[in-house]
């Protein structure tokens, strides 16, 4: 931590700012300066609450040098987290498993349909929400319990990993017990309650960046699952909020290369979302692997028109197979492979 | 509903937008125009799903005309609702009533003196945190449930009603029972099953607006607490995420009015989260109540250099007597009072 | 300047960042923290470019201490700036003046008239534009030269002081001549030719915040005034860009006592860009003067539904006369006085 | 344009909007819903004032059908616009030509190592700033016209196209005689006068998109170059202002989808002031690429560490080298190529 001094501080206020950092147990460091002294905490251990020391009078400014996160960053774990949903699904490799299926499951033939039509194509596994965060009450809400047990079917079925949304304690420990990976929606990126829970319950854990959540935002919301035991997390770029109403969010593909120089945890790209337009999918998911995505995830709907939500933006399994066949060039071009290609061509 | 067709659409890309509109049980009425076509839809319930016709071949835009919120309206109740929290403390009257209070309980001495000293000035009910949304799981999370008894203990001390906030089904519940008010802070206003659940406790709720929240969205997540038969809703603008890191927020002022003339719930402003400096908040608090504002919830600790979170926004005792005395010029200004003003300046 | 090197920086990496702060004619100074090492430097002046730095290896983060703005500081001088663009109407001292009248200048009678209805009810300089910044160039452009020609005739019926803005060399030599203070509106706010150029011309300038502009890029454009030998400067608040469309702008009234901190310069707000609805203007330009705004420009057409521009956001000379009524007890709750009120109420 | 009438809209406000609507010149056409009326215009041709109406009693929303842009737009002109601004250097057909160099001009020397560095790497124009829209006035502004000739002489060195950004008219006037190409910086996108000036000089154009423009501010702009004669106008996509500091602006590469669909102007993708770091810039060139970028436009500087401008997101001539041969994967992965590769690899 670093206080800056106002120009013109006296030195009882820079006395006063040592003091308060010796009564919270470190060791101040002034540094005096052309224009104005700095004093330098020294053993910071990135707990310190520097609300004491913001106001005292004469201080212009706290900057803090440490991360506050530490457990998801690179300086704690050089090295890529590889994470595994299913046998021969792992985010955060050399492979770009892509994630696909309909926004909600709205019956056993839908999914079972749409499983059947993204793995032909080449996604390892299916989406599908059971449990859907609605902006309003009027809103179809999912089939909940009954949802899970239609994923479940088309996992048997087609042999597809299942990721699937939880909205709250109750609904995680059943996606747990259906699915293969827990999502956390961008609306609940900071439900702390809900990322201790699922931290407890040791599934990975797909998190989504939230609207207008910062980097550091994410990477804190993903240190609260890890500081609960469960290393297991893909965090997901899915777009911001935006003042421009020509895509539906603010696509942040910089995300990507960001986080692989601050975390060692792999992140995937939602161009479905990102973008909110089907025509945009397709370049947009070509963009995030070729910005180094470690997986994409991806709406497809047997019949996007009849769609209970999310139809704009739903890829046709036909388009579905263009896209695949357009990502396996661009991950080509930067040596990388998207999962289950043989499944796929074969 | 409004379909309007690129130029150029042809006749059977229009008939089968009809169509569509058709075979969802509406019926389309087509208004050609000089460049373009538009199709409305007669009958929109506020149920419709667009998507099935926004991506058919020839549409350019679809456009909602119907407001996707019900019983939150202007529409469906023209008089302003007054949420009453506590006998004498009502939100949404010609009363303006000041809630403040630490940013966490810490301890019975601490609360109860904060008590007692924004009681003094005049403030009619008692803020502090007892859970803790906090960015980093190694910042402290609050006191819980013991936190909770030191705010039961406070208000039998001085009367003052109790707003705290909750962050899950068991804290909902908790919280119900030692306070007079619950708050859904900004981060869990998106949290659905959280509203569900304080919409069937049926206590008045103060809902905190999003940091990337659109009013619509804000008056939506409303809307869920309603929808379960809970019409006690205190709305509150806290800032919003921003791009200038002068303010920690960016305090929306235009909410206020914005929000009367959308709803009959009454809505809050918090000063001390939308700026998060201490020498904003009482010029942005006048000009909150300025505005309209039916409340004001502010930061108040007695000793803010030990405040264990948020020091650098909280008032000590004194500026918060300055406060008071200034809000009440203002709040005379435009018609209305400060609720309590006997007891504060007595 | 502060260089804030990364976990693991070697002192090879740490000496080679001293080096190069030397060659640059600075003295480093190395101070070892707990977990990363950080180096200041010694006599920084403000021109100091960090590139060179930052991107030396082992770098993680360089942080700046200095303000990159000199002259408009209150650390360069210390009390408010008053602003006189005619007699009797200034700006920054305990008046706050009313600036009034339509968005563009579009005969001789509707600004004339205009002009006395806003004079009527209390303003004290009159607004309109003769050269219009509009986003397409099939809008209205304004009358150029023949609508300066018009303001100067509603001076000499009125006596009002004339603002009107200048968006290029040739316009600013023209509005110096027939007005007293040049506008450079929000679109020009980082236009820094034309900054020089009315800096050059020493007439008053009303500086209008850009759409994304933090405090410090407003600060730095007025930098650009000052630099020039101008310091007669009025910062304006006047919306920023938002993902809520249900005001035209965001209005940022925390930047009213934000840029009292940082600067001497007077600032007003114009509350009809800063919400571009009619029925917002009255409660937030209250909110403005309540918040220390040192005087308020807005919007009146005496025919509103003919205006040729921004008609939504214009108030009749009645509501006017209501805003005027309204904003002299608010500024007396502050108190302050709105500037002409003996006129106004005469 | 449709003019949604408020629910409980009298048919007496609803005639007054027809009458309005009529005295414009223009057919109303109302059109009864469940809720509300809806009143459309027959006859729209992009140039209506709404503001007539929007304020009238019973009037909820004005939605504008028509573009407000012309000739810019894909229903003017369906197929793509290839902008030539040198023999052999197109934007908008196949190939993707990569425009290097760095921030500022800074001597002839440096002009002309850079220009034969990304020569040799294979890019077919040289950027380089002699006039410099800075921030602060204390930052290095450019050497001007000098800085030109050293442009002109690095062209007749290495035969490369010239793109320099102008900040006003006499620049403008300077920079058509010296380059190929004259860049409109993000700051000036809407400053209208030195648009119509670019405009009349009928030279190709390189037009930023401002910190916080939607897409149609963009192509409002660039209409105003079109509409006085020339249409050689190349868009740019360099990054919108964020509350996230991990990158020093927004990168919104689904800009370029959209600007496709809309539009049949190119559009350039510009990696280093998109992300502001070095280590960012690679990946972010190949999602541009990827995602349909027609053009590529990066900083590159013989000795980053030595720059007086942006050396913390300059690229090295090596790291150059490495982005020209993935640049060159990538785009043979969406089938196009790297313009120049001949001479790149040769």
């Amino acid at each position: 931590m670093l206080v800056v001094m106002a120009q013109g501080a006296t030195d009882k206020e820079i006395e006063r700012v040592c003091e308060t950092i010796r009564s919270m147990g470190y060791t101040p460091l002034p540094m005096p300066g052309a224009q104005r002294t700095t004093v330098g905490l020294i053993g910071n251990d990135r707990r310190v609450d520097s609300t004491r020391v913001e106001e005292l009078p004469g201080v212009a400014q706290v900057i803090h040098v440490s991360n506050p996160y530490k457990q998801v960053s690179r300086e704690w774990r050089p090295d890529p987290t590889v994470v595994t949903i299913a046998p021969g699904v792992s985010f955060g490799g050399d492979e770009v498993p892509v994630i696909a299926g309909p926004c909600s499951v709205e019956s056993e033939e839908q999914i079972v349909e749409a499983a059947r039509a993204v793995k032909a194509a080449g996604a390892v596994a299916l989406r599908g929400g059971a449990f859907k965060p609605r902006s309003s009450p009027y809103s179809f809400q999912g089939l909940g319990r009954k949802g899970l047990e239609m994923l479940a079917l088309a996992k048997r079925e087609t042999g597809l990993a299942i990721v699937t949304e939880a909205m709250d304690d109750e609904g995680a420990n059943l996606v747990a017990e259906h699915a293969d990976c827990i999502q956390i929606g961008a609306r609940n990126m900071q439900n702390y309650s809900l990322l201790k829970t699922v931290g407890r319950l040791k599934k990975p854990v797909l998190l989504k960046r939230g609207m207008a959540a910062t980097i550091e935002d994410l990477l804190l919301s993903a240190e609260y699952v890890l500081s609960e035991g469960n290393p297991h997390v893909i965090l997901c770029e899915r777009g911001l909020r935006s003042f421009d109403t020509n895509s539906r969010n603010l696509f942040d593909l910089t995300a990507i290369p960001v986080v692989h120089g601050m975390s060692h945890l792999p992140i995937v790209a939602d161009p479905s979302h990102g973008t909110g337009r089907r025509d945009k999918v397709i370049p947009m998911a070509r963009a995030a692997v070729a910005a180094g995505a470690d997986g994409i995830i991806v709406e497809v709907h047997p019949h996007p028109e009849q769609a209970m939500s999310d139809g704009a933006q739903s890829l046709t399994p036909e388009l579905f197979g263009d896209l695949m066949r357009q990502l396996r060039r661009v991950a080509d071009a930067v040596d990388r492979q998207i999962a289950g290609v043989g499944a796929g061509v074969a």
